[in-house]
């Protein structure tokens, strides 16, 4: 239905490619990136690679969201001070949470005074960030943007479960909520400190295999990430033997062995190239965190300190990261709704 | 610190205005849009121009909240229909709602299979979603994109207020949340029934004055109103005189007043040329709405039936659209937080 260029500039989709996919025809840098963690995840397996670490997870605040928002308000500092940039150079803002109306993304955000396209993706919103970010850097509409993310495990407990105070139990199949945030400036020029190139992208469709169960969120996303992954690779025709790795967010432990499962169906087979942020930043027997982590933070804070230190440093050149969401409220749940997912691709390569 | 383009494509920002704005090189038009109302908006001095009427507020669903989701899908379907389009031809979608998580959205939207961008912007989102999907057009990303807003008073009232069922008392500054939606396709292509282009955005970034009454949501959004006007006319070089009309979104008549007191104190008078889509939507004495409409579904079915059928007639060459939204949740208020606001503008002109 697209065909690549091939006519006068807004009249066809130039950048196009396949039935929903982007191929940017000019280098987007991930020029700089930066993660800050609560606690917990200071303690798991990829604990020394972030970039700061809270003591507790109030983060000098008074209540959980405004701990969430100072995480995203000290992710972003530290990414712009990295790209070697003053916040007054990012033209536009991309960001979101978890919690209703996007309130850690406002009230974090808001001093910097820059422009603010507000997201919500549930956990997939780093893709979503880095997906509109992206296109607005190639697309001529600004030389650099930051893109930021976050979740809190106790806001987040809060806004869609219990109350911490109740102690409830917790099913293996639920994953941990990762207190953390994840910034990434993104620019059409490289900077001194580049870690990676956006070369393509794969926006994702709501998938809804009738799961209802908020405490297995893993396989309610697991469709939504099949969908995306088999049509990106249909899209750019390639296989996975074309990506040192398939990165997706938060399926935890469950939703990774459906994803697999999915996929083998459709005669992909990922099991040898796939992980997943959720598995990767906890220790889960050692951590009592049952399937994984999960949350908008656990995919932004894994890429900025674990999965972009991999292809900067070339040992893996190239990677398909695919945050997922578990499309949800409180109030959908409450009315027995299903719980639908969707999940955003990110073609992410070393820089030669 | 931009200029126009001066170098390879991604290394400066090409469309880039000023110190905010984009503006656009190759026409984006709205080639189609479609408004879904309720009774009441029905009801209303516009009543006769929208395109479809529910009979009750429930359009059919069992909650609210489904129809909200109701009103996004059929305005979709009507948009597409009239663009002589086929709903699989849009390549993207870019949405959202007023509630937690943007469940109207999820659920209203799923169906089509369309790639989804998920947003919000509160009240704004109508103004997010054209800049979003505008840029996505003129980018070079998609041949054609969906944009999709609603509000439905009682899920609203459910989500931010109170239990319809509590019969609380209303203050005169407050707006009435509208039971709406409105759809648009812009698209690089004109078909057959375009209604305007959109030539430039300028997004707009938080402003907070202090404001804590979410009973009184026009002062809470008047400066963000006027910040984002005074931006845009800075960054494109023009005054009120170059617009026929400078259209807000939900200020209503507190907030109206609060907007041109605002800009007269940077010695831009819009007052002659100054509308509010909560102002035009209902008939605030005899309807009982007080200072107004409000709500994403207000701006987005305000411009769809009314303010583009203005510019599709030549009745108004160029318009500055600028929805407004206030942003807090029921959590941020509840802890005492004050309640900023974001405007986001786009530049609507006839096709000539």
């Amino acid at each position: 239905m697209y065909e690549q260029y091939s006519g006068a500039p807004g009249e066809k989709a130039m950048f196009a490619c396949g039935r929903q996919s982007v191929k940017f025809p000019v280098p987007v840098f991930v020029r700089s990136s930066a993660s800050v963690v609560g606690k917990k995840e200071g303690e798991g397996p990829l604990g020394a690679l972030f970039d700061v670490i809270g003591q507790d997870d109030l983060f000098g605040a008074n209540t959980w969201e405004e701990a969430e928002s100072c995480l995203q308000r000290d992710a972003l500092h530290l990414a712009v001070k990295k790209a070697g940039l003053h916040t007054t150079e990012l033209r536009y803002l991309f960001a979101g949470d978890l919690l209703g109306q996007g309130i850690a993304t406002s009230f974090g955000l808001a001093q910097y005074g820059i422009p603010l396209f507000g997201l919500y993706g549930a956990c997939s919103t780093c893709g979503l960030a880095l997906s509109l970010g992206a296109m607005a850097v190639c697309g001529g509409f600004a030389d650099h943007v930051g893109c930021v993310t976050s979740s809190h495990f106790a806001s987040a407990e809060k806004e869609f479960r219990f109350p911490l105070g109740y102690g409830n139990q917790r099913p293996l199949s639920a994953t941990w909520t990762v207190t953390g945030s994840g910034a990434f400036v993104l620019s059409g020029s490289r900077g001194e400190n580049a870690r990676a190139i956006v070369t393509g992208l794969t926006p994702g469709r709501i998938t809804d295999y009738g799961v209802r169960d908020s405490m297995n969120m893993g396989a309610c996303m697991a469709p939504a990430a099949a969908d995306t992954i088999a049509c990106h690779l249909r899209d750019f025709g390639r296989g996975p033997q074309d990506y040192d790795r398939i990165i997706t967010g938060d399926l935890g432990v469950v939703g990774q062995q459906a994803l697999l499962d999915l996929l083998l169906e459709q005669g992909i087979d990922i099991a040898e190239r796939h992980t997943d942020c959720g598995i990767e930043i906890y220790d889960a027997k050692r951590q009592d965190t049952h399937a994984g982590g999960s949350g908008c933070g656990c995919s932004a804070a894994v890429l900025s300190a674990y999965v972009l230190k991999q292809i900067e440093e070339g040992v893996w050149k190239r990677v398909l990261f695919v945050p997922t969401g578990a499309l949800l409220s409180r109030t959908s749940y409450n009315e027995g709704k299903n719980v639908p997912g969707i999940a955003h691709a990110v073609v992410l390569e070393h820089i030669g």
